[in-house]
């Protein structure tokens, strides 16, 4: 962060293999996967069911009311990218709709991830652009004030920095420093493997009190078990 | 507004041509094309997916917790109005559920805009009524305090006249001033037409940065570009 | 409640038949039927649309950020229990997953309903697992503190028993005392046939306000009826 | 309200006599006077306890994170005048510190009233500037956006005109409409009048179900009494 | 609970003693002796700083925007005494002020509770009458709905019952079932004992991490201890 | 950040001259002049009037319910320093008193700013200790679960990195990032001297309309001035 504003132009991106495979997970296996890390929070909802995304974060810094520096950001994006949009203090506003989300498909971006307000919602569904945004409103923006794209960010009290990896789906959105892209995919396919076992168990009846050892805690932390409650 | 309550049974309504006019554009462009304005906020949402309507404003100020003077307003309504129900201080009721709905479809309204809650989902939406509202509540109301029926009311800090046209689709809802209904159709009509040839620009890869000169104002507004950040 | 922390094994149930004969009724129903009590608030949401559950509470009261109750609990559900889970303060974490929903499925309990949140969307909607949270997040929990399984819990502002039935569909939750469950189902039916003839009449267009003889309520209230606003 | 963007130099104003009266009594004598109306709710508190102001409204629209019209409204301010500021969307932005306060200050405004934040807390508790708030913040705005100056705004889920009679103490800020300043003086007065009677009836032991007659509603209401719960 | 509205006239309290000894213990000091229970949460404010009562609960269940209930249950207050307002959904209204606290005061009763909002703030503070709300309101309330006196009420996640023992401070409400209060003594003592003693030694520059034993916990929990961060 | 849990004993800190003459100017001039940055948040309020604070950020990242890790860093505190805590979820619990204040002003602490709650009320403000903090609550913690001491955090939107200059007073609180200590408080007081000539111009009845130029900016805004209201 700085008090200038300014567009950087070329960021490093995680390798596509990694970006690729990661896209295999959900958001809460790596989230878990990477030290229960960069969960961007439960307020930043998609706008429909079932949409997935993974790619790299170009981020945008926006004052609020104002999508002038989304349009900036507009040109920054290669394909594969995910626009993860921000505004410096709390926004209601319906920064995004239809015609930018024309735009960002044109430049190939996978999707948008926003902390304000989008709009055009029969449309963007229609159009199937995925989009995890904090609210719906019609409400427009101006194009008056200066912001900036490709700087750190923080959304959902987390930092995400240009390049890093965005992953999202019905849980909400994850991001992955950019340098850990490759450990987060081994990360998570273990701790799928690891599920995978533990969910076949499960189904079979056995108990996670048994399966991960918690009766012993339960007693060391003094929790009694009584047939029928006192009366 | 007044310290009486009055329930008034006459009111004047936009020509119904340009209510049905209107009907062709979403509230994102009708919002918009009247300058920014009649978006009643991003916490009355749809119900369901994909309704839409557009109707004559037929208002409702209830005390919260108490939906007596919808039942008077039901009357009141003439076949393609929109009942507008607002409370005088915020509830969370459910203060319509699936009998109001069924009385309001044989008065011919064709859907619900309110500042509170509704309950009978499933039935309302097995029924196809349209509401937007603030939330989902099985808490009752009683039939106990006065209200009004056609008098100003305010809701998601928009006044909403009775008569004025409501428009409601996916991004909530917009009140446009009953005498201005002729209007906003024509500039709702101007802006689409704008927008059509934009959207084509756009999604020939052409950028809104041009397309909407932004590149002066990133100048004028001292926002630097640089290739790469610096570290 | 107690400043013990103590999971009771065996509870008393209502009888299933009239657990299984309230199933019948919505939750608006029968919130309304028993005196306008038990409903959790309108912050408890249904997963997905549709779904419908009624069974016998298991509670289970976790610190907050902590699911270890929860494992504690599976234990003593049985078939045709819902799994009731509160935190001792506000909690927005991921509480349950697909695994745990895996554990309660093979347990033959019925669906979650839960004061926080809940992850791995995906899977739990592909499971028609049905579950009523707070929100949705990948926010990991420990398993580190005591709690209790099967005490007294409040809930959405409501107290919930274990064994009390729990009704829940597309309008929210509502909970009925155990020992009111035959009463409740009673109740329900009288109230849904009479809702069956009002609704006939108001489809045929009688109005609510002479149905439920209003309109002299309104008369008392000083409501005024003029035919149009004054200027 | 209108799409273009207007500042009205010369509205009327309430009879200073009538403004002058009415600060006699407190916001709620006056909200209940007048028929429970005009309360801008309990999100605007006062930024310290025991200010009390009544004024005339200056009106004010901002675009959100924008204080233009802030300062093109300073100019218009007459002494005895109240500056209300609304936005068009949500904002917790510090609109207003210590330099326009200065400014009103200079121009005979009595107090501030704005639906988002205000800075400079120390500053202008020290200048015993009254100042009526959603929030405290430093977050600073930009001057780039048109609005409006005296025209209607909404606060609260009310509507302020220009040269309303504003009336803010501890229990928050409530509007009168110009026309009826002399009328709210009147109502306000009996009502104290009654008020003063029952203070002393209730001071002595009297009970208000007594004094206004409750025993009877509550027996209408089905309301039991008895002597001891039952077990 | 029950589908009945009720006034329930005796209630059992806690002794005298009991009551009185618990008032030299501060809230937080008494929830968390008995077991961290009793909370009534973070948004029942004092109306300001400094005051503290110590008393029985005499409890109201009102339907929200309606205050005849608290009339209903001044009668049976009785010196010493505490009034625990609730509603059966969330109101903001100001259910209670200057006159209903004149009433209580003369009834010898020690402060108010209320899941709602107040108002005559100026007023209550100049009378030193202890209020604990969610918020301050002017909006007015109607007497026109049934509710229940000496019920148990649930309030901030809690649930009080008549004769409880009410405990109110700076930092919130705490509430203690009334046949613990005896016991509840003997804890807080105890507890205020134990931390008379720690907090000498915190104050001599010892360590929580010491005094605790909480360097063993935090490398059973594998926390790293480096001199210096990484680069 | 790491998904290792871990207590950084040593940090770099800005020179105490820059952080002393920091102490001289308000938190919304530093804001302001380091480029509109660093203001955590409107949520994180004083608990009483007039503190004021600065100092070096130790920073503390706990799981939600859970202080064990504030402990932890109190070890590492430093006379000057000032503790910031954060959790990984949000939480409302009380997780710093009486007894961790005492051992924190014996280590030369300045005071605390902390994403949750805080308890002993009034206990801090009789010990003026200062605190700024999101809620104030009795409910207690455990400690059980690992976190880390002097990581980057985030709180309010901002990312704190430990030994970044902590500047709080009534308006809230702002970060600075250590390496721009020296470099902020030359941009405050150049900020504070202009400010110092424009409050002498305002206090003389000059407007900021003029002061600033803004006159040209409303006519390029298409601001329409005028006499009179249409009607």
């Amino acid at each position: 962060m700085s008090d200038r504003h300014v567009v950087v132009r070329s960021i490093d991106r995680a390798a596509q293999p990694d970006i690729d495979a990661l896209a295999a997970y959900g958001t809460a296996t790596v989230h878990e996967a990477i030290g229960r890390r960069g969960f961007l929070g439960p307020d930043l909802r998609p706008i429909q069911d079932g949409i997935s995304i993974t790619g790299s974060a170009v981020t945008v810094s926006c004052h609020a009311g104002d999508n002038l520096m989304v349009h900036a950001a507009v040109e920054i994006c290669m394909p594969g990218d995910i626009l993860v949009v921000t505004t410096t203090a709390p926004s209601t506003h319906g920064m995004v709709g239809e015609l930018l989300a024309t735009s960002l498909v044109a430049r190939g971006v996978r999707g948008l991830v926003i902390g304000a307000g989008v709009r055009d919602m029969g449309e963007l569904r229609a159009m199937q652009f995925p989009v995890w945004a904090r609210c719906v409103s019609c409400e427009g923006t101006v194009k008056a004030s200066p912001g900036s794209v490709n700087i750190a960010v923080v959304l959902g009290g987390q930092v995400v920095e240009p390049g890093d990896v965005i992953r999202a789906d019905d849980d909400g959105v994850v991001v992955v420093p950019r340098s850990e892209a490759a450990r987060a995919v081994a990360l998570a396919r273990a701790r799928t493997d690891r599920e995978t076992a533990t969910r076949e168990r499960l189904a079979a009846g056995e108990l996670g009190l048994d399966i991960y050892g918690l009766r012993a805690t339960l007693a060391a932390l003094g929790v009694e078990v009584v047939e029928r409650a006192e009366r």
